[in-house]
Formats: structure tokens, C-alpha cells, sequence
């Protein structure tokens, strides 16, 4: 079962521990109470998008045996105006060097939108949620 | 608008970038193809989340003059078995030194989920995805 954890550190700083030993240190800006030092907790939801849906089309075009020499994922977010301000649209471009064919590069995007990229598919799925809040 | 960017590195590495200089390391295990040399995307969603409602229960607790000392928020997620296994559930487990109220504890959480967490938000509704595929 895939699992983290999070440890306060100060203000609004938070480490962040995978189960391999990778670590994320999150912060906010300064007019938000932070220090800035490390990456904003909603900013992650892009990276996780934008990884996911990387990898697939990374290692669909390596078993393609496709010329890839660069890839570029940007993502823009749309966000509700009032609170809880959740993001209600995203807008991924992706972007390969020209030697990839337009063919191979629409299939692999295609096979993980449609049925690999399991960030994707949480996105557009809601999710259940269980808590357990207290003190130590 | 928020926005991020991705840079493929090789294999399952990528580099992700937010708009303030911050980077995290993606990559996969040496099963999936990767080096291990990173956080998995997929586990990024359980930071997001947990980031987000620590730095909401931090923020309000601090306004109550609470006596906070320590947060720790562990995540477990569960997935669909079948591709593209996506997270149907997860299980957040919140946690402060003793010193905190545990009517404090709960209303800053209530408040994180009910009316603050963007991340939580986001995850609950199902979100709108463009996307534009193609060379440079």
C-alpha cells in the first residue's frame, strides 16, 4: 500500500518522506506565512500530473524505439476563485524533439491518457477520504 | 495562473519546476525502469494533500495561540487494482504533541477540510483537462 509522511518543521515548512527515502521539503511564500523554501503543497498537483503522464509517454516511445532526445511538460492551472480555490482545470503541453513522428508521439500520449497514467485518472475520478485526528 | 514545467533528464528522470525557482527530482524505481533517484509522481499526490491540510491546521492553530510543538501527518493511499490504478482512497492520520486541545486540533481540521484545503477540493471534484501534444 503506497504510503508517506510529513513532518512539521517551522512556520509553514513541512519535510516530506516517501517509503524509498526521498524527501520534499514544501513552504509557502512569505505573504503566506512562509519562508519560502521549498515547493507550495497545490503547486505538487502539477508535478505529479505532469510526471506521470512523462513517464508513460517516455517509456512508451523508448519500447516505440522513437528518436527521443528531449521532452518538456508545462502545465497551467485553473483555479475556482473562492475558497477552497481547488483547481478546476489543467492545461499540460507536452513537447518532444522534431526527430519523434507526430504518429508516435499522439499514440504513446493517447495510451497514457486513456489507460496508464494513474495521476490522471485520480484527477478526473473523486476521491474517498478517511481521517484520524489528535494528539499524541 | 499557476504553472509548472518538466524537463525530461533520461530514462524515468525528470526535473519539475515551479514558478519560484523550487525543483523536485522525479523518478521511478529500478522495476518501473527508473534509477530511484526521486520521488514517484503518484506519491506526490499524498504529499499535496497532506502538505495542504498541515499548513491549513499549522495556520489556524498558530491564530488560536495553540501550543504547538509537533505535526506529523501520515498518509496511506489505496489503489484501484486494475490500470490505471488510481488512488480511490486515502487515509490521512494527524497528529500533534499533547499540550494541543483536542477541540483545537479537531476545529482547525474541520475548517482545513471543509472550507481551506484547495488540494482536498481538488481531489474530492473531478478536474477539466486540456492538452496539446506535438515536436517543438
Amino acid at each position: 500500500m503506497p504510503s508517506a509522511k510529513l513532518t512539521w518543521v517551522e512556520d509553514a515548512m513541512f519535510v516530506a518522506s516517501d517509503t524509498r527515502g526521498h524527501t520534499v521539503v514544501l513552504d509557502v511564500k512569505q505573504e503566506a506565512g512562509g519562508s519560502d523554501s521549498g515547493v507550495q503543497p497545490a503547486d505538487l498537483i502539477m508535478f505529479s500530473v505532469a510526471g506521470c503522464m512523462g513517464y508513460d509517454i517516455v517509456s512508451i516511445l523508448k519500447k516505440k524505439r522513437a528518436n527521443l532526445q528531449r521532452m518538456t511538460v508545462e502545465v497551467e492551472g485553473e483555479r475556482a476563485p473562492e475558497h477552497p480555490k481547488r483547481y478546476v482545470r489543467l492545461k499540460l503541453k507536452i513537447r518532444t524533439n522534431p526527430e519523434v513522428s507526430r504518429e508516435d508521439i499522439q499514440r504513446s500520449f493517447e495510451l497514457s491518457r486513456d489507460k496508464y497514467c494513474s495521476v490522471l485518472a485520480t484527477l478526473r475520478s473523486p476521491v474517498e477520504f478517511d481521517f484520524d485526528v489528535g494528539t499524541e
